[in-house]
């Protein structure tokens, strides 16, 4: 099962002035699509508790985290600087999310500079990537962190559900079992990586939307060994066991015409998610 | 200053069901009595998930730990079970606790046995008192762990306020020092949020122990609107009233000087905490 949860930042929410709706309109989201909002968590502006939190929740191992709030203007908007310092990355402006907001302001018609305020926005925790926001400024965040993706949305609620329907929710449908995931991997004998290299692309255009990677891993006995992970992505089960298989097989063949063999084999059980 | 967090258990908030207006008054409640509400931890009821949230919750050595929900008789109602575990505590029948909930179905004047699911109500952790319910079936819990002091309410809001007002409330102000807060919100127009940011810094920078953030609310006849909260806090009721009107008065030049202005002004009465 897909795991999620929610931090949200602001002290609004702590002293009673902004009831936490955001939490509710997400939970029933996540229930819609068939998962679950496991936990939520709610803290204030504060650098430290910001990224303290968000190690722990790391820490519970979940598919994604979706942390919303505290990505404005102002200096009390620290969240990107928090997930920064709790997944121990360097904040960066990027070039893509300073065109976002620089082009929210040109729509709005007026002469609006791109102060430090407004740039501040733009600053996201390296190897992040930011999302349109269609009905503000400040772009949404996604960034990996282990196992787990991370989603930074503002806690304007029209924007936290915009970017969340545009940016996240088909990420996440994805991973919750919509779709089926098959793979296999192949341990390849006696064969260089740059002969297998036009067998891959031979399959791979016969067979559009799968995964065939090749990984070298020196030698066995002084033969050249690869390992090949094939992988098939399908709505229906069989249908990403059958077509997995099929490229594996395939691939197999390649090798044998190459002088080479099959030395192992693993896979390819469909498996939700 | 009093540290305060809540964990909040029920399945009904993560699936969207229920909004946590609880967290909202305790936390205004809070902010009233002059402290803050630090965090808001919302967890399934899972008897895992419910001890290790207690267990997180208490090794960031709080005051207080407000547990809400999950005191009702059915099975899925697991919170004492959960913070015995989490505390390491074995539960016991609490014989004055039984009464209460002998006496309030008595009071009901039908004729209810108390049968086990009804008993499990009066089933607390070792070394806990039971706590007044003056509105419904479940009564409330007190116990410690280490230094802090755990309340659990039952889910229901007018059982929640009721016992809190009565069982819970004068202890945390006691311990909170009956510190003074003073309140002021500004409606301000013509002024973006990100231009009155190095306004807010500045008066921050000057009044530290002030509380001054900008919450953006669209456009009202094409002009940018924004409402600011700003608060101050002291043992001396004037000192935090002339603070709050001092940082406001501040607030209103910047705006001023930006070419917005301020539309209406509430506060900053000051009330005890």
């Amino acid at each position: 099962l897909v795991s999620v949860e929610m931090l949200a930042v602001g002290k609004e929410l702590l002293i009673g002035r902004t009831v936490n709706t955001n939490a509710n309109w997400l939970g029933r989201r996540m229930a819609l699509m068939g998962g679950m909002l496991e936990r939520v968590t709610t803290v204030d502006d504060e650098l430290d508790v910001i990224s303290s939190a968000a190690r722990e929740a790391l820490a519970r191992y979940p598919d994604f985290v979706i942390v919303v709030g505290g990505l404005g203007p102002t200096p009390d908007d620290m969240t990107l600087k928090g997930i920064a310092m709790g997944t121990g990355r360097k904040l960066k402006t990027d070039p893509k999310a300073l065109e976002m907001v620089r082009r929210h302001y040109a729509d709005s018609g007026r002469r609006v500079p791109l102060t430090k305020e407004r740039r501040k926005m733009a600053v996201l925790p390296a190897g992040s990537s930011p999302l349109p926001n269609p009905v503000g400024t400040a772009p949404g965040v996604r960034l990996e962190s282990g196992a787990s993706v991370i989603f930074c949305l503002p806690g304007v609620p029209s924007e936290m559900k915009a970017i969340f329907r545009g940016s996240a929710e088909q990420e996440i449908a994805v991973s919750m079992g919509r779709l089926h995931r098959a793979q296999a991997r192949l341990k390849i004998l006696g064969v260089f990586e740059s002969a297998l290299a036009p067998v891959i692309a031979r399959v791979k255009a016969k067979y559009p939307d799968t995964y065939v990677k090749s990984h070298p891993r020196g030698r066995e006995e002084g033969e050249s060994r690869i390992e090949l992970d094939v992988a098939a992505v399908s709505a229906d089960r069989d249908e990403a066991v059958s077509v997995a298989a099929a490229v594996a097989r395939e691939m197999g063949l390649g090798v044998e015409r190459l002088g080479g063999r099959v030395a192992s084999w693993r896979g390819a059980g469909g498996h939700r998610g």
